[in-house]
């Protein structure tokens, strides 16, 4: 299970006293043999990128890394020259515990922005962890335990991948809603796998991974400072070495986003105090971006999300976060529907039985379907609801 | 005081029924003699826009006008051909009961979407109120009144215009807090003069002064599909007419400017739920789309907003949210300051009086200045923030 289900990896976590509550706060993954292996990752868009963002970048520049170390309870983002030193000593430390190169460790840090990283637990914390890494699937949940912040469950998968008639896998662990949770804001994801893949090939396969689950996962519209997507490939599998470009590292690219989508509704499902999970489709859009943008501005509005907390299939606002997104269409034409039931068409409100919506309405998983026949494009993005418990978790935190 | 306190307007406002509460609904604002003046308008970006809007603009084409017609309690909007008919015979029954020409009526509706517009009630309520207007400050107030939806006070500016020795007058009235107490989702405002004022000049200055006062109001990043903003030009001040591109129409544009400033503000010390008046400044950015984006960026973060809501000046979440923003600028050269102190400074914490800090966040209203130092543009948003009482408002209103 989780990041140690590919074949040569280890990992663990351990309480380090970074967190004060002495909650698990520093994780690592690592190969089983210390050496450097093909590795992409995808970063955080935000112009104010945190420290282990910048010199995991740096880190993953040769397209190779031996290891990877977390820490939950500080951000290390804001923090300036200190911070980036920071975050390389922490590097230091790891390859010096695991014996590898610096230059091949990647580093991740969650929590809140502005503190200076607290240094004197990972001191001693990433020594004592690295001595004992392990590939058993308990380290592997102690790991995925101690890079949580404010999420209730811990977050792993696994995925089988059959090539040509040989197997691997790909696992991985994440914490955070993304920005569904977003008081500590930050979504890490680390994912391993046996396959032997060129880093090309990883490279291209992780951001098309990404583009379909975590980017397809709201949001209130922030972008954290830290959100990172690390892949590493031992090849230990034994299979053929994956070459950019060809139907294997589209097989791959195609299990590697289930692997994240997995792990993206996990986040959804356990976003900070939300208490519906909502998959909103939007089709026939005229092109690829107008259905996206189309569905983000519906996801981020604060009234679309408002309204499900309260059960009500207020379809008028869906409709006008529509047309307010910049997606090109005729009002007229739309039609919306909440669980199966039309209750727009043609951009007028449409008869239904309203008792048996209301009570559909009351469940969880909610589902909104937007046809603006525009064309045939169409994209589909997972977000939540605004309640009190999200004003509650949000409201104070520095 | 209001939409009466130019010379040439009369007003009024009652209860027509389209409200179930039986509170005011219908207002309508009219040249004293009927005749068309020249007349101007800005109305919602929303592709999605209301049949009040499509009319409204279709009316004002030869930009004149004689009168508007404003309801509350149903927005006609997501209505169809229905909905368009609804709103020209609204105009029709205004027309009828003036005297004046149906084109030369503009209608504004704001309240929920999809439903349609009940018209019995206006059937006998525009001839009732057509035949009762006045121009004295009582009948204004009721026209103020019958606009609100969830507002808690009425909406009224003047300001005072002095033309080259002669003086003038702008009054006006407006409801909502635009995208701030989105249950009902609109903000509708009808100004009035007695200068005289070219209409060419009049659409260049409604343009410029709702840019600088409603567009500069945040926002839950919602733009409703009913935003209207009118202004009705008497001429009857005597004073000398105002063509366009002349210092006298850079001057127009400016009280009238100043008049939706105070609208505004009104709007944004009204917004439901809010606990909190937000100005934020963004300075130093390297162009006004920088700086605007940025204010904006910050503005409509759900995270921000929380944090406001928590007297917490977190000011890490502010900067991510400038980051996000796409403004361009460099992190390490930012300052951040709350209530006047700094709180960042070349993008780390600053050293500050926390327990000083603490208690002038607990005060209502609230500055932030961002100094992006990265050249001399700069920008402005009045928000607020997001409650517990935001979500209680907007939970259910279908």
């Amino acid at each position: 299970m989780s990041v140690t289900a590919a074949a040569g990896f280890e990992a663990g976590g351990l309480a380090s006293g970074i967190k004060a509550s002495g909650a698990a706060d520093l994780a690592m993954v690592a190969t089983d043999d210390r050496r450097p292996v093909p590795a992409a990752g995808v970063f955080t868009s935000n112009l104010v990128a945190a420290a282990p963002v910048l010199v995991s970048r740096e880190h993953l520049e040769d397209g190779r890394a031996s290891a990877v170390v977390l820490n939950s309870g500080n951000a290390n983002a804001a923090t300036g020259a200190a911070g980036r030193a920071d975050a390389r000593r922490m590097c230091d430390l790891t390859a010096e515990a695991l014996g590898c190169a610096s230059a091949d460790v990647l580093v991740c840090q969650t929590g809140l922005i502005g503190i200076p990283m607290p240094m004197a637990p990972v001191e001693v914390g990433i020594p004592e962890l690295g001595a004992a890494l392990a590939g058993d699937a308990a380290r592997a949940a102690a790991a995925a335990d101690a890079i949580l912040t404010t999420d209730t469950v811990r977050k792993e998968t696994r995925r089988p991948l059959d090539l040509a008639g040989s197997s691997a896998v790909i696992g991985g662990m994440a914490k955070g809603a993304a920005m569904l949770s977003p008081a500590m804001a930050t979504m890490l994801a680390v994912l391993t796998t046996d396959a032997a893949i060129e880093p090309d090939a990883l490279r291209v396969a992780v951001a098309d991974a990404v583009d379909r689950s975590f980017n397809a996962l709201s949001v209130d519209g922030c972008c954290s400072t830290n959100d990172t997507v690390l892949v590493l490939a031992s090849g230990r599998a034994g299979t053929a070495q994956i070459a950019a470009g060809t139907p294997a590292a589209a097989q791959f690219a195609s299990v590697l986003g289930d692997a994240c989508r997995d792990l993206a509704r996990q986040m959804a499902a356990d976003a900070e105090g939300a208490t519906k999970l909502v998959r909103l489709e939007v089709r026939g859009a005229g092109s690829v971006r107008d259905a996206r943008v189309a569905a983000r501005g519906v996801a981020n509005s604060q009234l679309v999300q408002c309204s499900l907390y309260g059960n009500d299939p207020y379809w008028g606002r869906v409709l006008s976060e529509l047309g307010a997104s910049g997606a090109r269409f005729d009002p007229e034409r739309v039609s919306i529907a909440y669980q199966g039931v039309e209750v727009c068409r043609d951009g007028v409100a449409a008869p239904h039985d309203r008792d048996a919506l209301a009570a559909s309405m009351a469940r969880r998983e909610i589902e909104i379907v937007c046809d603006l026949r525009a064309g045939d494009a169409e994209a589909e993005i997972l977000f939540t609801d605004l309640t009190h418990a999200y004003v509650d978790e949000n409201m104070g935190t520095s």
